[in-house]
C-alpha cells in the first residue's frame, strides 16, 4: 500500500512518520513525500527518512518533488500544504486583527484569504491526481480543510473525504472525563470544519450530556479546550462546543486576548519556524541526525503546548520548551526525544494522522468504524444541501463513507453554519471563477465581519500584500 | 365598530386619527384612546379629540386611563407602547454604541432591552383583553414588533397579529420604480420583523426582480430605502433587502455614521420629543387648538424627513422642519399644517397604520387583502418551526390570518433568520420566566452580539440602568 | 374583456353562459366558443348564443371552429374539452371495471387513459394560445384537472390555473351546516385535484373541525357528498375528506355500487346526452327556441340530480327528471325552465363555472380572493416538489397566484399524495414523451392498481380500443 | 456472555444453535431457551441441548420455562415468537385471501392480525426484562419485525433493534452477482420491515445501480428473490425492490398464485410442522438423537427451499426434500444432515440469525458494522417522524446504534412507506389501548385492503375467529 504525502516537507510530517511506523499492523510499502521546496525536502524531508530508517524500515520512507512519481501507484494520499506558507499565515491574521476583528488562521478573514490563496493550487493536485491515480483516496487535512474538502467536492473528479482532529479530539476527552471507554461511547456531532457541536454523549446506551453540561466547570478544569467557553451559555445551547467555536462565540475576547499577548498565533508560530529549517540543515552538515531531530522535537513540543493559549488566555507562545509531560496527557505523546519508536500514547494516535490513519484502516476493509470526517452530506444535515460538504460522523467501510443522519444541533446553532455554509460555497466559487469581488461578497457574509464595506477594504489589502498568490483573482 | 388604542398618548396618534377619519369607507363608532399618563391625555389626547372634532366626529375619540373602559365592546385593539419611554430608548442605544456595537431601537442590544421591559406589560395587558373583549383582534405595532409579537403568540390568549410598514413601504416603492399598478404586481417577501427579503417581484406575473437588481445603483436614486446597501452584494444576494437590514450588513459603517452624526437616533427624538407635550400644553392653556397642532405636525414632519438619515449618512437631525414636499412623495401625507382632512396620499394610507387598516378591514371580509403581517409561522417557513412567528405575506379574510407559502430566501439570509429566531424565543422565555441569566445568553445568540462576555455585561448595565423596568429579573 | 372557451359545444356551456350574463357586475365584452364539431356548434353553441340574446347581450357570444379567431384578443381562456367524447369516457370506465377495478372518469385507470388522450392536445392548444394571446391566463376545467394542470405548468409556455369546484363545494355546505357566513371561515384544505381533505374549519377565528366531526353522522343526513364516508373512520383520519376520496376509501364498495345499478356513471351519461343534440336540433329545426331549451334543461337536471348516486348508493340514473328543488339546495340554480335570468342561486354560481369567475375577479385585481386551485406548489405542502401542481387555496390578485403555507394533512393523506402525484408526473412524462411502456409504468403506480401486471394489461387494452386517440403512445 | 432467546422452543432454534456453536470467536458462555409450552421444550428444546453437546458445548444450552430465570444476567435476548402458533397464521391468510386480498403472515391484513395478537405479549415480556436485565438488549425477530419493534420502541423501557435478513440477503446476492466482495460495496436502502428499496449500490466507490438495472433480466436468473418484479417496472423506478415488496407491486397476481397452488404458506408451513414435533419425540422415545436431527434436518430443508414459490410461482409446497444442493447456494448452509458443525457457509450465517450476531458483534465493540436494522428513524428519513421505527442501515459499536443518513428512495416509494408507517402506528395504539374500533381503522389504512367497510369486515372476522388472542380488543 503506498501512501503519497502532498506537503511532505510540512513540520509535523516527521512526527507522522515515526508515529505511523510504530504502530503494529500497518501496512505501507511506501510514504513518499511530494515537496516542490529543495530546502524542506533535505531538512524535513531527510528527518522522516531518518526516523523510518531509525525504526528498521529502511526504504519505506522516499522523498520527490515530481508529482507524477509521488502519485502513480498511490493507493491514499495526504494533502496538507500551506500555499504562502507561514509568512501568508500571519498576512491572513494581521489584516483582520488591524481592524480589531478575529485574524485566524481558518476562521472568519484569515481562513478566506487562505482558502482563495489554496483552492486553485488543491484543485490542480487533483487534477494530476486523477491522471496519474485514479483509484486513489485523498485526505484531506489542507485548512481550511472544511472549506477546501467542498471545493474538491464541487469541483474535482477524485475520492476525497476531509478529516480534522477536533471533534475527536473533544470526544476522547469527554470519554476520559467521564470514565468511560472511547469503544462505548455512543454520541451526537455535527457542523462543519471547525464550527462544530457535540450534543449527545451516551456511554452504554444512556444519554449523559445533561451531566456533562451540569458538571461543565468541572470539565473546564479537566481540559483546557473547554475552558474559554461561558458556562451558563454552554448550558443554555445544550450541547457542548467544540474549540473552534471560541471564535464565534467570544470574538471580542479573542481580539483582547491577541491584543495582550501582543502577538497573534501566526506571528509566534513564524517567528518559531523560521530558525527550524536552518538548525536542521546546520545538524545534517555536521552529520548528527540526533541533533537534528532533537531541535525539531524540542521545537514542536513549545507549538503544541502553546496552543491556542494567546487565543484564549493571552499569553504569550515561551521561547523555551515546557517540562516534559506524562505520555498522552494532551492526547498527545510528549515523550521521543530520541528517535526511537513513538511512546504510549501512540497506540491511539492523536492529531490528524489518528484521523486519517482510521480513516484508511476503515477504507480498506479492515477496521469498519464511525469517524466523523468532512464528507458530502447528502441528507445529513436536512437544513443543508445534498453537495454541501459537512462535518458529521460516517460510518466507513470498504463501501466508501457514509454519512450518519445529523443529531440535533442547537437552532441558534443550524443557522451559523447554515450562514458559514453559504460563505464557503462562495468562496468557492470565486475561488473557481478568479472573480475578485464575488471574493470580497463572499466575506461580507462571513459572521464574524461587520458589513460589506470592511468586507471589500480587507479583500483589496489580502490581494495587495499576497501578491501573486492572489493574482489570478479580477 | 370599536377600536381601542393601548398607548394613546403616543406622539403618531392624532395624526393617525386624522388619517383613519378622513379616509371615506371607514366605519369606526368609537376610537378610545387607552393612556395612563396624564400630560399625555391631556395634551396628545387632546388634540386627536380635536383633530375628530374638526372633522366633523365629535364623539368618536374618547381617551381614558381606565383599562377596562377602553377593552369593554372593543372589536380591534391597536398596541404600540413604548415602555421606559424616550429616555428608556436612549439607555438601550447608547450600552450599545458606547462599545462600539449597533445601538438601535429594534434590532441588536437595544432591541433586547426594549423587549425585555415590554413583554410583561404588553402581556398583562393581553390578561385584561381576554377578559373584557374575548372576541377582540389585537394589532400589534409596539416595538420590536415581532419579538413582541411572539411573546404574544406564545403566551397570551388573544388573536393578535403584528403589523410594520417595512415591507410594504418598500414594495410600494418598488412599484412606483418600475411603473406598475400597486394592485398588478405579485411578490415574495420573507423573514422577520425588520430582518427580510424582497425574492421576486412580478409585474402582471412577469418575473422582474432581476431587472430590479441589475436596476439596482438607479433604484437607490430613486429611494433612499435601498440608499445605504451594497449594490453589488445586492446583486449577489439575489433578493432586495429591507432598509432595517442594513444594520447587520454593515454595523461597523453604522456606529461610524452615529460617531459622526454625534448622536444616535434615540437622542435625537428624546430632545426632539422633550419640548412636544409642553408646547401643546401651552397652546391649550391660551387656548389655541390650532397653534396646539402647528408645534405637533412640524415636529412629526422633522421626524419623519430625518428618518434614518443618521444611521446610514451620519447627517445629525435638523431642528428646523424641511421645506414642504409634494404629498405621498414618502409614501406619506405632507401637507396638513391645518386641522383639515388629510390630503391625497390618504387614499392609501402610509406607515403602520395603513397596513393595521388594510388588517381590519380584510378581517372583517369588507376587503380580503394578502397582507404582510407578523404571525405564527404555521408552514410558511419550513426551516423554522410552527410557533415562531415571522414576517411574511397572508391572506387575511373575514376567516383569519393565513400565511403564504414562503418565497425562497437567500441562503445566507435563512442562516440569519434561523439565528436571530432563537434569540428572540430565548428572549421572551428570560421575560416570562424572569430570569436575568437566560436574558444575558439570550443577548450572547444576537448576530450583532460580539460574544458571551460582553453580553453579560451590557445586561448587567441594562438591568443597572433602567432600574425598575427591568427590575423583575433575577 | 374576451373570454375564448376551449369546448365550447360542450353540454354545460349555456348554463355557464346564462350564469354568467345574469351576474351583475360581470364584465365580459366577448364570450368566443371555440368548438371544432359542426353539429355541437349548432346546437349547444347556438344555445348559447340564443340564451345571451334572450338576457340582452345579443353580441356578446359567438362561435367559431377558428382557434386563432377564438384565441386573439382574449385576456381569459376556459378549457373544458372532452378528446374522445362520452364514447371515450366509457371504455375509460369499462376497462378497469371488467377487472372488479375502479372505473371512474378522472380516478384510476379512467383518469389515466384520459389523460393520455388529453394531455397531446391541450398542449397543442397552448402553443396556440401563446401565440395568439401571450398575455392570457388560461383556466382549465378539463379533467383529470390536476393532471392536465401538471403537464400544461411543465411543458406549455401559458399562465395557466386549473379549477374544480369539489372543495369549495364542500366547504360552502360545511358553512351552511355550522351556520356561519361564508365570509367569516378560515379553513386548512390541501391535496390534489379529486383527492382532497379539509383538516381545518374556523368559524371567526375558532377551531371548528372537532365539532364537525363529532357531528359526522348529523353532516352526513345534510349533504349527500359527506354521505358514503365512514364515520369513525373520518373522525380518526381527523379531518374531512372531499367527496372523490371516496374512490380511495371505499374501492370495493364502488365497484359493488356500480354492479348493482348496471352501469357505470359514463354508461349514465352516454344514454343521457346522445339524444341530447337530436333533441336540440330538431326544436332549432320546428323554429322553436324554447324546446331546444327545455330539452337541454331537463336533461341537466337528471344529471345533476343522479349524481354520485350510481357510485356511493348504486342507484341507476333515472330517465326522468327529478322533481323540482328549491334553488340553491344542492348550491346549484335549479329554476330556469325558461330562457330568462338564472335564479337566486347564482347570486354565488355555483361549480367550476363559479370558482372560474371568482379567479377571473381576483386576477383582475376587482375582488382579491382565497380560491382553492391547481397551481404549482413552490413552498405550500413541504414533502412534494416545487413543480409539483397542488390543490391548494392561494391568495389571487392583480399580482398572480400565490398558494397558502399547507395545513397539516392527515399522514396516511400524505402517503397516498405523495404516490398519486408520482403518478400523475409519471402519465405527462410519458404523454410528452409519447412513451407506451412508460404510460403502462405509471399506471401501475396509481394506488387504486393492484400491480404491474394488471396495469399492462388494461394499457394494452386502453390503446386498442381507444384507436386513434392513443395511437402516438408507441 | 449470556444469550436468552424469547421463543426458544421455535422451529429454527436447533440449527441457530448449531451455527453460533460452530462458529469460531463467538462467546456465548449461555444460552438461555425460554419456552412456556412443554412439548417444544423436551423436542426442540431437547434437541438443541444435543446439538451443542455433540459441538463440545455441553452445558452452554439450557431450557426453561420461567421467564425470570431466563432473563436474569442476559446480556442479550432474542425475541422470536409466534402467539397463536402456525394455525393462528392459517387463519390469519385465510381471512385476506377467501376475498381476493394478499394473505401474507406479515404484510396486510395477515400482518396486521399478527402484530394485534403480539403486541401486548412481548410488552409484557419487555416489563419483565427490564426488572430482571435492565442493561440487556433486545434483539427483536418477532414478526411483523418492524411493527413489533415499532410497539417496543414506543412503550417499553427496553433497549430494542428489530432485525431482518431480507435486505442483506439481496445485497449478498447482488454482491455475488457483480463478482464484487461483500467487505468492498456499498449501498444504499431504505425503507420499512419487508417494505424496503436498495437505491444505490457501489463498488469500490463506483455507483452501479444503473448497471444492475440495464442487467436485471439477468440478475432475476441469477437469483429468485429477484425473479417477480417486472424489470421495466424496476427500472423506472430506479431502484431494486426487495422481495416482500412484492405483495405492494403484484398483489392480484399473488392472489391468482394462491389460488393456483391451492394453499398459501400458512397452509403448507402448518400441514408440514404439525407431524414435526410428533417425529421428533418418537425418536428421542427410541433413544435416537441422529433419528430427531435427521427428521428435523429434512423437514428444515424442503421449508427453505420452497421459500416464495407458492406466492410468486404458484408451486404448491413440495412434502418430499429437494435434493442437496451445494453449500450456500442459496446464501444458507445446506449440509448438516449430521449433528456435526455446521459448514462452509457458516462463516457468514444467513439468515435473521447471521444479522443479529453482526449486531451483538458490533455492540460489544468488537466488530463496528453497518448493519441493517429496524431502529428509531431520528433523522434518517426526513419524511417521517424521528421516533417512527425505519429499516435503515446503522452504524453500530460499543455506542449504540447510529443510523445513517437515508438514501433517496423512489417518490412512489415514499409515499407508501409514509403510509404504511401510519397504519403501523395505528395498529400499536390499538393494541395498547385495546380498542377493537380503532384496530379496524387501522387495517383500513392498509394499501393492500380496498376499503374501510371491508377492513370491518376482517377485523370482526379476525376477533372471532383468534378467540383469546384478540379477546383484548373492546
Amino acid at each position: 500500500m503506498k501512501l503519497a504525502i502532498l506537503g511532505g516537507g510540512g513540520v509535523r510530517i516527521p512526527l507522522f512518520v515515526r508515529g505511523v511506523l510504530s504502530r503494529p499492523g500497518e501496512s505501507f510499502s511506501e510514504i513518499c513525500l511530494f515537496e516542490p521546496d529543495q530546502a524542506r525536502r533535505e531538512t524535513i524531508g531527510r528527518l522522516a527518512v531518518e526516523v523510518a530508517a531509525a525504526l528498521g524500515h529502511r526504504d519505506v520512507v522516499t522523498v520527490t518533488p515530481d508529482v507524477e512519481e509521488a502519485f502513480t501507484g498511490a493507493d491514499f494520499v495526504f494533502s496538507a500544504i500551506r500555499v504562502g506558507g507561514d509568512r501568508g499565515r500571519l498576512i491572513d491574521e494581521e489584516v483582520a486583527l488591524r481592524r480589531g476583528l478575529v485574524g485566524q488562521e481558518t476562521t472568519g478573514p484569515g481562513g478566506c484569504a487562505m482558502a482563495l490563496r489554496t483552492i486553485p493550487v488543491v484543485l490542480s493536485y487533483c487534477e494530476a491526481l486523477a491522471r496519474y491515480a485514479p483509484g486513489a483516496v485523498l485526505i484531506n487535512f489542507t485548512n481550511p480543510a472544511g472549506l477546501i474538502t467542498q471545493a474538491i467536492s464541487l469541483y474535482a473528479a477524485v475520492r476525497a473525504v476531509g478529516v480534522c482532529d477536533t471533534p475527536s479530539g473533544a470526544l476522547d476527552r469527554l470519554a476520559e472525563f467521564t470514565g468511560a471507554g472511547r469503544d462505548e461511547i455512543g454520541f451526537s456531532y455535527a457542523g462543519l470544519n471547525h464550527l462544530g457541536w457535540i450534543s449527545s454523549f451516551r456511554v452504554a446506551g444512556r444519554e449523559c450530556i445533561g451531566t456533562l453540561l451540569d458538571r461543565y466547570e468541572e470539565l473546564q478544569r479537566f481540559d483546557h479546550r473547554f475552558a474559554a467557553f461561558d458556562p451558563g451559555f454552554v448550558r443554555r445551547l445544550g450541547a457542548v462546543p467544540t474549540e473552534y467555536d471560541y471564535y464565534y462565540y467570544e470574538p471580542q475576547r479573542y481580539v483582547a486576548a491577541v491584543a495582550q499577548a501582543g502577538a497573534s498565533r501566526g506571528a509566534d508560530v513564524l517567528r518559531l519556524n523560521s530558525g527550524l529549517l536552518g538548525d536542521i540543515a546546520k545538524a545534517f552538515e555536521a552529520g548528527d541526525v540526533h541533533d537534528a531531530w532533537h531541535a525539531y522535537f524540542t521545537q514542536m513540543r513549545i507549538r503544541r503546548s502553546s496552543y491556542m493559549r494567546t487565543d484564549m488566555a493571552g499569553e504569550a507562545m515561551p521561547l523555551a520548551g515546557p517540562a516534559p509531560t506524562p505520555a498522552g496527557a494532551d492526547g498527545h505523546d510528549a515523550t521521543g526525544h530520541d528517535l526511537g519508536p513513538a511512546g504510549g500514547g501512540a497506540d491511539r494516535p492523536g492529531g490528524y494522522e489518528g484521523v486519517a490513519l482510521a480513516v484508511i484502516a476503515a477504507l480498506t476493509g479492515r477496521r469498519p468504524a464511525s469517524v466523523i470526517v468532512n464528507t458530502r452530506n447528502g441528507a445529513s444535515l436536512p437544513f443543508l444541501d445534498p453537495d454541501d460538504v459537512v462535518e458529521v460522523p460516517a460510518h466507513i467501510d470498504g463501501g466508501g463513507v457514509a454519512p450518519l443522519a445529523g443529531g440535533a444541533l442547537p437552532r441558534s446553532a443550524r443557522g451559523l453554519v447554515t450562514q458559514v455554509k453559504e460563505y464557503e460555497r462562495e468562496v468557492v466559487s470565486a475561488a473557481v471563477t478568479g472573480d475578485a469581488e464575488r471574493a470580497a461578497l463572499a466575506l461580507a457574509l462571513h459572521p464574524l465581519v461587520p458589513g460589506v464595506t470592511v468586507a471589500r477594504e480587507m479583500m483589496s489589502e489580502y490581494r495587495e500584500r499576497h501578491g501573486p498568490d492572489l493574482a489570478y483573482l479580477r
